[in-house]
C-alpha cells in the first residue's frame, strides 16, 4: 500500500463504518429530550479522526478477527473520548471556545447541557458495551468492559487529567509529563488496541505484542500532539496554536526540547513497528496508522 | 418488627455493610492522584441515606437470594447517585453550596475537580459492575450492567435532569412533572430493585412484582422529597427549605397542591405494599422501607 493514497482510502472507509455505527448506538436525535440528544450528536459528529475506534478495528483484524465484533466497543471508546473533550473544554477546565475548528459544546448548548451531554455519552458507552453480542463469549465482553472502564477512570484518563490540571503553570519533570501522557491520552489508546485484540480472539502471544504496540503508539501520539501544538497550523489542529505553552501545560517538548521530543517519538514508532513484526501483512493497517500518528506532526 | 426501632437497627447495619464495601470498591484515598480520590470519598461519605443500595440488597433477600451477590451493584448504584449529586450542585446547574448539611464538592475541591470526581465516580461504578463474580452467571451481571447504565443515561436519570432544567421557571403540567420524577430519581430507584431481584435469581413472577413495587416506591419517594422541601426542617433535609419553589422547580405539590400530593403518595405506598403481598415475611424490609420513604415527609 502507498501510505498517502491507500491509507487515506482505508481510513476513510473505516471512518464511514464507525460513523454509521455511532449513529445507531446513540439515542435518536429526534427523541425526547431532544436538546440533550442534539448536544450528544453535535460533539460526536464534530469532525473527530476516529483514531481510537480505527485502532481497535485494525487490532481485531490484525489477529484474524471479524472487526464487526469490535464495532460496539469501538463506538463506546469514541463516546468516551468525546465526553472527555466536552468536559475538558468547559470554562471550569480548559475554557476552550473551539475544538476541531468548530464551536465547543458549551458554546453552543450552554454549560449545564454540556456537562450533562458528557455524562450521557459516558453512560451511553456502557449501555453499548453491555448489549449482548451472541457471537462473543460473555466473559470476553465483560473483560472488554472492565478494561475500557479502568482506562477511562481515576486510574486512567480522569486521573491523567487531574494531574495535568495540577501541573499547569508549575515546573514539572519528565516523569510527571509521562504520567500525564500515559494516563490522559495513552490509556484509551492502549485500551482500544488491547480490546481489539481480545475481541479478535487473539492468543496470548499476539495479545501481548499488541499491548506493546499500544504502549508505544499511545505515547508517540501524545508527543506528536504536543509538537503539533508548537509547530502545526491552526487549520490542521482545529484549535489555537501555542495554547499549551500559553497555559503552562506540561508537555514533552516543553520539558525535553523539541528535538529530543522528535527523537523520542521516532524511537517509539520503531518500537511499535517491532512489536508488529511477526504479524506480517495482517498488521499493515496498524503499521500505517502508527506512521500516520507521527507524520501528522512532521 | 417495630418500625421505629427494628427498622432503624436493620438499616443502620445494612448501611455499615454498604459503607465498608464502598471503601473497598473506591480507589484508596492515599493513592495518586490523591486529591481526586479525596474528592470522590468526600461526597460518597457525606452522609447519604444509602436508600438505593439498601433497596437493592432487600430486593435480593426478598426473593431468597444472598445479598452479598448484590453488594457490588449496590455500591455501583450509590456511586452513580453520588456523581449525579456532585454534578447537579455545580454552579452551572443548581449552584448549591450545601448538600446533606455539608459543603458541596465544588465548594471544597473547586469546580474542575468536582466535575472530574463526578466523572470518575460514574466510571468507577462500571469498573465495579464489570468485575467477574464467579457465583453469578456472566449473563446476569451483563444484564444488571445494562439496566443500570440505561437507568443512569439519556433515557433515564440524565434525561430527567435535562427536562427538569428546561422546566425551571416555566409553567408545567402534571405529565411533565411525572416525566421528570420517573426519570430523574425514579429510574435509579426502580433499577435498584429490579437488579436486586435479578441478582437474587428471582423467577419471572417475583421479578415482575418487584418491578411494580419499584415503580410505585420510586414515584412515592420523589413526591415525598417535594413535600419535604415545603414542610420539612432544614436539619432533616440538609439543604435550604423552599429552594425548589424559589427556583420555580417543577414539583408535584407545586402543580397539584400539597393535599393531592399527600394523597397520591399514600396511594403509591398502598400499591407498593400490594405488589409485595405474596412475598410474606421475606418482604418485611422492603415494606418498612416503603413506609420509611413516605413517613420522612409527614
Amino acid at each position: 500500500m502507498d501510505l498517502h493514497t491507500d491509507l487515506h482510502t482505508y481510513m476513510h472507509q473505516q471512518r464511514q463504518r464507525v460513523d454509521s455505527a455511532l449513529s445507531e448506538y446513540l439515542p435518536a436525535k429526534g427523541e425526547k429530550p431532544q436538546r440533550l440528544h442534539e448536544a450528544m450528536h453535535y460533539s460526536v459528529f464534530a469532525g473527530g479522526k476516529r483514531l481510537r475506534p480505527l485502532l481497535m478495528l485494525a487490532a481485531c483484524t490484525c489477529v484474524g478477527g471479524d472487526d464487526n465484533n469490535a464495532m460496539p466497543a469501538a463506538c463506546a471508546m469514541e463516546m468516551i473520548h468525546t465526553y472527555s473533550l466536552i468536559h475538558d473544554d468547559l470554562p471550569a477546565m480548559d475554557d476552550d471556545d473551539f475544538r476541531r475548528g468548530v464551536a465547543t459544546n458549551h458554546k453552543v448548548f450552554g454549560e449545564a447541557l454540556a456537562i450533562l451531554a458528557g455524562d450521557a455519552l459516558l453512560t451511553q458507552a456502557f449501555i453499548t458495551l453491555a448489549q449482548p453480542q451472541p457471537q462473543l463469549e460473555c466473559a470476553t465482553q465483560q473483560r472488554v468492559c472492565a478494561i475500557i472502564a479502568a482506562a477511562a477512570g481515576a486510574a486512567g484518563m480522569v486521573g491523567g487529567q487531574v494531574v495535568d490540571m495540577q501541573a499547569e503553570g508549575t515546573s514539572v519533570d519528565l516523569a510527571t509529563v509521562e504520567y500525564i501522557h500515559n494516563h490522559k491520552t495513552g490509556a484509551l489508546i492502549r485500551a482500544s488496541i488491547e480490546c481489539g485484540a481480545l475481541l479478535g480472539a487473539a492468543d496470548a502471544a499476539s495479545y501481548n505484542r499488541l499491548c506493546q504496540f499500544g504502549r508505544a503508539a499511545g505515547l508517540a501520539f501524545q508527543i506528536a500532539d504536543d509538537i503539533l501544538d508548537i509547530v502545526g497550523d491552526q487549520q490542521q489542529l482545529g484549535k489555537d496554536i501555542g495554547s499549551d505553552a500559553e497555559r503552562g501545560k506540561a508537555t514533552w517538548p516543553a520539558v525535553a526540547g523539541i528535538k529530543a521530543a522528535r527523537r523520542q517519538m521516532e524511537q517509539l514508532h520503531q518500537q511499535a513497528l517491532a512489536a508488529l513484526e511477526p504479524f506480517g501483512d495482517s498488521a499493515t493497517a496498524l503499521r500505517q496508522m502508527s506512521a500516520y500518528i507521527i507524520t501528522r506532526s512532521s
